[in-house]
């Protein structure tokens, strides 16, 4: 009954409504589905993170470039957007979800699921593109796991800054880059500011990301998701890459998380009191 | 009389009803009809993915570039699920076709008649393509038709896995990439979900096809349409490339297709159990 | 009065009705509006055309690439698709101005006119471009306007086949080529179709002229809209490159523009047919 | 109350009212807050354009590419407007506000007030690139800062001609550049013209900004926001490139702005008068 209601309103005529996955097993309570949508999301946007990582680096630029590969990410973070927008609102980020407690778009004690929800994400997307890479990482590094040098991998999974920058220039990257990603979005979803139709806003965070890379992706290759930097260095340790992944670059390890919190108070601060704010509430028009 | 109707909504203001091709012919039976779309939607992507692979082989990259192959390809998805919008649905795949079926929204005894269509569509493109490129494949070759090697051009048509790639990570490779075509296309027509404004989704399946062939392209070029891979490869067959298509990389053909259904049922189970199945329904909200 | 209306269902909250231009000069003959409009639409769409195509000549790919250029010529058509869509419907292209017809969304006695003015609107944007890149085209070839060779720039303004490509071959692609444009902008606009929303045709359409250049670009540059080529030609012969651009490859001048009507005809038939002319009607839904 | 409201016509079912930044410290004179839109969202894009310009000449485009650069650039002026849609409109140029003017959507003595606001942001942005630059820029140059040469860094916040183009053909560059920058926003916003979904705007001005970078920027490198161009030389004449930011390519400093300005006032007029002032209105198709 329901079902044909709503293929009415779509595009296919008919249906059985016989053997099919849909509305089975169904949970309302929300804290379960919102976990469970935090994980899934997280895991889509990293898969694609790691992946398009991966597939640039392994063929040593050859089936991919720079720009592809932060445009694939950029597709990650949109389609993490629509896989979760109804369901948790698809934060796939811990800044992200501080930024929607900052402005009451989330409850405060809702934050630690969902951090913990996209530690998980991560985690496994982080497993599943070694899985899948695993022999052409093989092929690129001889067997022999490199955190430094040519032949390093481990760079599909975390971050370091550039040779020859300071943990200073380091920080602040991230702390611009993430601040953007946060407040952008922040504005992005704003009820009283663009108020852009509906699924036009992951299309938009596509290029966001991809503005981000290409603008901010230089000194440390855009840490600004903490949990794929943070997640992925520990899938890295565990699967061998040795404790260096944690002591390159004199312990730069803590300084993303850091770098992004920091951030994201930073320009969510400023965008709230520079527009958010004032922004016309619609009673007031009429 | 209707047609004025329709042109005073749009943005034309005069039309004459003389001669025009304007719904003449008019055909009711849905069997029909679908099966005209399907045919005609997988025919315009898998003309787009052909050709701009052979855009991009048979000039060596000078043409074009992976990242502006994947972007021809993803264009092509678009253009066909516009084209089928109203019509079939615009499967264009036995995977997504069985993924609609899976959530309800094809009746079972379509999906024969589904996929005998899109492999006619693929195979109709293929021969187009082969029309349009038989000159520069002649001079690339030399005339002499070739699976391996550099001057190779069987994979225009259809796909390998890369050279000392096994095919467990082939098959793992096709099984992810496809399974997140179907998943993230049922969250992105989803009714619940994103609600995307009509005429966006082929926007959005622009950049995930272009994502998907970004992240999990390297291994085997991006085997995840089962059509356009069998129909391309039994296209190769019979125009004179040798019986090698199907025995290259150890009877390689038979992969794929497994892969992309296997991936297909079990993302998008994942999916519906972890977010489709549990996401708020109108009446809720009242 | 009017405009304090627009404006409050706009975005701006004051306006000064004083010195502005707006709607000043007010004309309502729709056979002078739509020829004004469609002069303009097709100088914007031309423009960016010749422009992009000379910046990636002119500077032998260091300052764009393949990608690039096609991407910048898909932004004029949808930008000369925003200007006109309300005024003329911004045909820009002779061959879609045959689909409206064909299609009953222009009145055959129009066509004409259409032509008339996309012809004169290509050849102001070729005067433009030249105006804007004479100095590079000076420092490129010498002072010697050239039609063949490594220094030969006439293939900015206008097309030819491939060397060592027959007449047959480049027939049959720009055939497929124009068909293609025509056929899926004939699909986009269809009112019972995918009903985009208003205003994402034009993003669909940039990604559509990306596609079709990127897969049916290699045999005759892309030569896929008559007007803009045909003025390019002339315009190249009176600025000096002699009568080569016509004789070049055999009289290659009249190819595209014939290719491109039966290209039109033939693909807006087939869609028509197979698909367009059996969509539901409105009220066969209710 | 106004929250809960807000958020139940959104996507997030729950929110506490207590510790937010939600609409606190709010400011109702139009004047502050436009001002103060005005200077973030100048802010914004210029950051985009300064931070993509710094990762392409730095690495020498080993991290970017030209297309790339000019994605980036786009997405900053999309993420700009978003911003500052419903609260100053974000002109982000004086040009754009001159248009807004010319066509009564903004009042004239507004305009200064934007004005000085935008050339505010992008000063800040120009600090706020060098912060993170500083050290990729020393290492660069050496540490001595240079406006000629392999390694001069100047061109990061400013531009220079071409070597070898003439300052006729620079002016006539950034004229056309800037004339279709300002009129083609004029007809995406023209609420007579196509009518474009909201949010949906911002997307098209992506594409229009790498366009016109892709098309127009090989003389100039697209100097076509005079507060960018301005504003970028002031900071770089007193970080210490010394007054050759001004003197270079004989005090070439003050031509885009007046071709800015040129360019606005002509293409604006010739829009309006071919096509906006005609566009029909809504009362007329009654």
């Amino acid at each position: 009954m329901r079902l044909r209601e709503k293929l009415e309103r779509g595009v296919y005529s008919e249906a059985m409504e016989s053997f099919t996955l849909y509305k089975i097993c169904r949970i309302k309570n929300k804290w379960i589905t919102d976990a469970m949508s935090e994980i899934l999301c997280t895991f889509l946007l990293a898969l694609f993170v790691y992946a398009s990582g991966a597939q640039d680096i392994l063929t040593r630029g050859a089936s991919s470039s720079p720009s592809g590969r932060a445009l694939a990410s950029g597709v990650g973070l949109g389609l993490a957007v629509y896989c979760g927008f109804n369901a948790s609102g698809a934060c796939v980020n811990p800044c992200i979800a501080l930024m929607f407690c900052l402005t009451g778009k989330l409850q405060w004690k809702k934050w630690p699921v969902y951090v913990i929800c996209e530690f998980i994400g991560a985690f496994l997307a982080a497993c599943l593109t070694y899985g899948i890479y695993n022999e052409l990482i093989n092929e690129f590094d001889g067997g022999q796991r490199q955190v430094y040098g040519m032949n390093s991998t481990s760079h599909i999974f975390t971050s370091y800054p550039l040779d020859g920058i300071s943990k200073r220039s380091g920080f602040f990257d991230v702390f611009v880059g993430c601040g953007l990603l946060t407040s952008t979005t922040c504005m992005l979803i704003d009820p009283y500011n663009a108020k852009t139709a509906s699924g036009v806003i992951p299309v938009a965070l596509v290029f966001l990301l991809y503005g981000i890379i290409m603008s901010f992706g230089v000194h440390t290759g855009a840490a600004i998701n903490l949990t794929i930097d943070f997640s992925g260095r520990f899938f890295a340790y565990i699967i061998g890459y040795g404790s260096e992944v944690y002591t390159r670059a004199d312990y730069w390890f803590w300084v993303p998380p850091v770098a992004c919190f920091c951030g994201t108070i930073t320009f969510v601060t400023v965008y709230q009191l520079m527009i958010g704010n004032h922004l016309p509430m619609d009673e007031e028009k009429e």
